[in-house]
């Protein structure tokens, strides 16, 4: 590590221990150090270094992950990209921007914002979470029912490989076919095939006017969903969609008090960016209406609309107050979206598991959050039990374990039921040619 | 191959000529044979018997490529998908399909509008090309500036593999990452990982109302460069936007008399598809003329659509009229479109070359069809000298070789002034995962 200039690398215990978790409960090892890459070369000097010794590299952003993949483990190195947080280019006119990993989501969505662009992809902690971080994960976010994930917004990267070789993927156009989509492949792929150390990405339109935004009460999660199906078939195209259940509003209640009526078991809130959106807001409305909404509000006030979409931006913090919290994302085709919040709850009931889920609803993606004792090394066996019959039930609906959380280490067991033994040979095989010596984040992913 | 049921294999030596070809003028060599496929049972038969014999084979849709992927080789078998044109099912709750690879793409949109939705890529050739062929070649469209690529409408699929082993990819959902995304990797790889038996799609909701279109015509394709610019800059978001240089206009009217003015060196065609259309299509009217169009007709009715489109949809024939046609396919950052429209002017008078361009101007993509005297065996040396300048000039100005046709094996000499070292060498990595007897149409693609 020589390489490295001065300051680089931490050793002390306390501080290498924090950068070797993220958001899970799960425990890390203990690493060697961290290194703090300011630059594509320390990341090629990290690399090179960990070759060399055979030692595990964990890339990490912000440690803002759900599914465990930039935790390390014993005699590992945490290579922590958060500091390389040059915004490198922005054009307007091309639309795109080319960042370093370490740049905050919503920073690059400000930067945008300046020149009427905006960067779509916005998982709930875009205010803390890296472009590297949620390129590594191919994070979602609120927004992506209307604009897509962040593969959607990935057009080229530049990778450091495990042995220290610069790969470039993609390109700076909006459309490309030369070769095969290794942009693609590095999306998603949790820090195992190589370090991203700079990213092209596609920048859109900011709506002209304010989103205008409804929030709709159902007594049942299943005339919520009927709504949903509703909204969907009738082409409002909703900018974001988000559906809460009764233990999620309960939560949110004690919390804050937002005056949750006794018969209200669901909430779906929406929004519509299009510049006649107070119109397809109101269209929605008289959707929910229909589908047997008890009460409905909208509003393209930004401030009224800061009010509703509250209410859902308080659901994480909310859960927190209870416990310790797994909080998993499955996803399902949105025909059987009520299906699935059927089965969540049967699983909460079956193993006596206080379960509140919200869901991006328009998606198919669902959150169930499992509530367990704090202080707990792990959760107990009736969680897992729990979160095992809510999987086996996605998996059985044609849906997925992970809709945008990635595998990490969490859904590792589990991810045989969805891809078959082929699927994971030639995975293994893909690992085996960018990182022949299984450096890359270990026991990650795949 | 005695594995497949009787009438499967054609040996005739005209016919299998007629099934080695694509549409360019790539001359094949003498395939053993053609297979049509009519199960996935016969893919996976085909594939074991040439693992045994060591028998390239060349898997085939429509045969409507513009590269030569299709193109088959002596001694390989040609596998063609075109008879399993099933579409197995079509879910307008989940807004997906899931079709045989021999279904024709225009055939998969009209059965989507019977329920209100679209399969959004639309190819040129979309009456005549299959839905493999366009997954094989990460097909583009006049729709994909509002829609994207075949890419994003690709969410899961079904593939065997070289050894006939199968593989299934991807997913039903909107969104997951359980693992690498090989559903991206196999779009766009051109049939060298693995024949697709199946795809699950996504469909989109259709617009309600006809679209919009405007047609403008100006003095020169700067004016009209900049008129793409605008309008794309003021958010219009054009359902298409098509350009077309005075060389294809030309042929255009030689043929079919589109009363020609002579001032006119570029025509610009767009459509709006939103619910407000006529008021956007007006919008990129007024920024046509701000721009120096001379003439702009604007028009919601489909007859007088269709008129307008119809300009469009007859350049390419128009130009077959005039001789060969190497038909290219840069694509170039959008603000840079006029200066690859200068480039080529220039190359074309360098090399005293005939080239008719038409652009998807709204994503940089054009497409220089190069004129050559019919029945000669390859394209002369001043047509390659003026496409290398081409090339080399997209490239320069942050562009790719081909923005939706693909490699196949014209542009492969050109691959490494794209595709530096290290990527090549992880793809041919991946290639062996997949085919590690290389028999999966060798010689195309990387």
């Amino acid at each position: 590590m020589r390489a490295l200039p001065e300051g680089r690398v931490l050793t002390d215990p306390d501080v290498v221990d924090s950068y070797a978790r993220d958001r899970t409960f799960v425990e890390p090892g203990k690493p060697l150090g961290v290194v703090l890459a300011a630059s594509r070369d320390d990341v090629v000097a990290t690399l090179r270094w960990a070759s060399e010794h055979r030692v595990p590299v964990v890339p990490r952003g912000a440690g803002t992950g759900l599914a465990g993949a930039s935790t390390a483990g014993d005699g590992s190195v945490v290579l922590s990209l958060h500091r390389m947080t040059a915004i490198k280019e922005l054009s307007p006119a091309d639309e795109i921007a080319v960042v370093e990993p370490g740049v905050i989501t919503a920073d690059l969505d400000r930067a945008a914002r300046e020149h009427g662009l905006m960067y779509a992809p916005d998982p709930s902690s875009y205010e803390i979470s890296t472009i590297g971080g949620n390129l590594a994960t191919n994070a979602g976010g609120l927004r992506c029912v209307k604009y897509g994930v962040t593969r959607d917004s990935a057009l080229g990267l530049e990778v450091v490989l495990a042995d220290g070789r610069i790969l470039q993927t993609g390109r700076r156009t909006m459309k490309g076919v030369t070769g095969y989509d290794l942009t693609g492949l590095f999306v998603g792929s949790e820090g195992t095939l190589g370090v991203i150390t700079s990213a092209t990405v596609r920048l859109r339109r900011a709506p002209a006017v304010p989103p205008a935004t409804f929030a709709a009460e159902f007594g049942s999660l299943r005339d919520a969903g009927a709504a949903v199906a509703a909204i969907m078939a009738a082409g409002c195209q909703p900018s974001l969609m988000e559906l809460l259940d009764r233990a999620t509003l309960e939560a949110i209640d004690d919390w804050r008090n937002i005056g949750l009526e006794p018969g209200t078991n669901a909430m779906l809130i929406g929004q519509s960016d299009a510049a006649d959106g107070q119109v397809v807001a109101e269209r929605m409305e008289r959707l929910c209406v229909d589908n047997g909404a008890s009460f409905v509000a909208v509003s393209s006030s930004p401030q009224e609309t800061e009010e509703l979409i509250g209410v859902r931006r308080m659901a994480y913090d909310a859960k927190e107050r209870l416990g310790a919290c797994l909080v998993e994302d499955v996803c399902v085709p949105r025909s059987v979206l009520p299906d699935m919040i059927t089965a969540i709850e049967a699983a909460a009931a079956r193993h006596d598991v206080k379960i509140c889920t919200v869901a991006h609803a328009g998606d198919g993606n669902l959150h169930p959050v499992f509530i367990f004792e704090r202080g707990l090394p792990e959760p107990p066996a009736n969680v897992w039990a729990a979160a095992d019959d809510v999987f086996t039930h996605a998996l059985e609906l044609g849906g997925t374990l992970t809709g945008e959380h990635g595998v990490g280490v969490l859904k590792r067991r589990w991810l045989a039921l969805e891809s078959g033994p082929v699927a994971q040979e030639v995975q293994q095989g893909i690992k085996a040619v960018f990182d022949p010596l299984g450096i890359l984040n270990p026991g990650k992913a795949i």
